[in-house]
């Protein structure tokens, strides 16, 4: 097993990494001390999986262990899911003391984490991350959230987690879909501060799922620290985290374009991670070669390189609606090279060449 | 004027008191700097009184500003006003580095505050409270919140504001009612930990209102003293906050069995007071002649002295369902002596003699 631990003022959060914990998480959870009952939030993709697992464990180390299982995916993640979880926690008597388990992938994990911080001004959080999305990106970091018809994830919240169980084994059991979808945000960790992460996604991608599988404890602790580190320095995302989001700007404009029904948020993130960098190069602001050599990674990866036919007004008009910009100056992340970012303020003028 | 400052784990709190503050609104938020955009929230007995002065001084200071009037009263503190409030701040395109103004009492205070809490992860907020429970209680310390249909204030946050401007003129306008509801609150800090404003109110009372009106800017920054005084050692209420409680734990219940029809908050808190001195004086935990003292102020003050006719047994039972209580032991507050309080672990039974 491998900890991560992500250090905040006042707080440490631990993230253990390792083979078959989810059969463990009864006795991580208990260890927490204090709560008498549990709340697993989860979905119906993921409850015939493991829910069975993780309530015979917690019920094993004497915690009362309850369940909420929704509906899967993006929609789910909405104020009305939120108030029926209220009704379920009050149902259900949880205190204070007690916990709330969010086990699944990144819906779940905004879901019930925002649920957990607004529960009695707050109860304490267990992320279990079933995704790979989830393991490298969402259930690290303290955002949680729903969306609202105006847009994804304007409710929110920065609320740590005390706990996070990184299961790798979980991975096999997920779609290509889902596959692909996180190996785009672990490409990402590569492509802005970790080189030798993206060495060993090149060295591996070649032998397919099976080779990744093989390194993914290493993988998705490498993708954990490079988080972790990047976390510690700007909990709540006014600087120095805004290098996660590199592909992120063209990513969500693709995905607010396709009206969420396109291209996967990894797939698009990838297609944006190309643009951005193709754009940069060109400038002369990152180091020749770079494009071509990201393009070799995720065309091996089976993830998408080209942006989908959308009319570049209506691209830009979308970054422009993104709440990460301040008064029409876009922070975007560009690449020094792989392994290496920075900030460069553009305006939208930056993608004229797209 | 005066301030007090509310410092935190890395943050401090500015709590400014002063006659006519109201109308310098703008210039002091205006002073936070990096804002465009102000979204006022208030109600329909406060906007008629006080909404246009606001408004005016946000604009004067180059700040656009916006205003969402809701119903008064507690019935509008729900996740469905809050969801309105929601697409409103989408509506004004409300970013992260623009504010939220809460314009009122508690309940403005508590449902613009769990918006500001939540809206984009977390906006600023500036509490103007108008009521006097406001500006000596809910305005600081940074407790949010809504009701369910299973409870009050069960979905919330920890969420300080980044200014609180306590006006103490604008109390001149409170129905009487409004009035005694916080004067409850008031005698509450005498009580349990400033001797002095004890003093100051049992010297001021016979002159009524007119009287302590005279000596409002001293009361309410004495009571807001004290109160940033318990919440810079306790932001989250697991400990010395607690003694903030005092005639709550009763007090919550009456408001409970009442179906929060019957006595406002402070008053239900100043029967509470009573009730709990009593019991304590009697069993030998408070010294003798307090609840004398306690009571004389009170009535003094018309305030309630004695409890409402609902059976003991709906009263304990309503405390055994308070949020605050953990594992059926409930956590008393009682006083030593009028000034000074300690927590006292009770079972029911300590209500026998009630």
């Amino acid at each position: 097993m491998t900890t991560v631990e992500i250090r905040l003022p006042g707080r440490i959060c631990p993230v253990h990494i390792g083979e078959n914990l989810i059969r463990q998480t009864g006795s991580f959870v208990a260890s927490l001390g204090r709560a008498r009952k549990v709340l697993v939030v989860t979905d119906d993709n993921v409850a015939p999986l493991y829910l069975d697992t993780v309530l015979s464990s917690l019920t094993e180390a004497g915690l009362e262990a309850f369940s909420a299982v929704l509906p899967h995916g993006e929609s789910t993640k909405t104020l009305s899911s939120l108030e029926g979880l209220y009704h379920t926690l009050a149902g259900h008597g949880i205190t204070r003391s007690d916990i709330v388990l969010a086990l699944g992938g990144g819906v779940m994990g905004d879901l019930a984490g925002l649920a957990a911080a607004t529960w009695l001004r707050g109860v304490r959080l267990v992320q279990v991350p079933t995704s790979l999305l989830a393991q490298v990106d969402s259930s690290v970091g303290g955002k949680v959230a729903v969306d609202l018809p105006e847009g994804k994830n304007l409710v929110g919240a920065f609320y740590q987690p005390d706990l996070v169980l990184c299961d790798p084994s979980v991975l096999s059991t997920l779609t290509p879909a889902f596959w692909a979808d996180g190996l785009g945000e672990v490409v990402k960790y590569g492509c802005i501060m970790d080189p030798d992460l993206f060495d060993l996604l090149e060295k591996l991608a070649p032998g397919g799922r099976d080779a990744l599988m093989g390194s993914m404890h290493d993988i998705v602790s490498a993708c954990v620290r490079d988080k972790a580190k990047v976390v510690s320095e700007d909990e709540r995302d006014t600087g120095a985290r805004m290098i996660l989001n590199f592909g992120h700007t063209v990513g969500h404009a693709i995905e607010t374009c396709q009206g969420y029904a396109g291209l996967s948020h990894g797939c698009a993130v990838a297609a944006g991670m190309v643009a951005i960098s193709t754009l940069s190069e060109k400038q002369g602001l990152t180091e020749q070669g770079t494009t071509e050599r990201l393009v070799r990674l995720l065309e091996t990866l089976h993830l998408p390189v080209t942006l989908p036919p959308i009319p570049l007004h209506d691209l830009t008009a979308a970054m422009g609606m993104d709440k990460k910009t301040f008064n029409s100056t876009l922070h975007l992340v560009v690449l020094d090279r792989i392994g290496s970012c920075r900030i460069h303020k553009a305006s939208t003028d930056f993608f004229a060449g797209l």
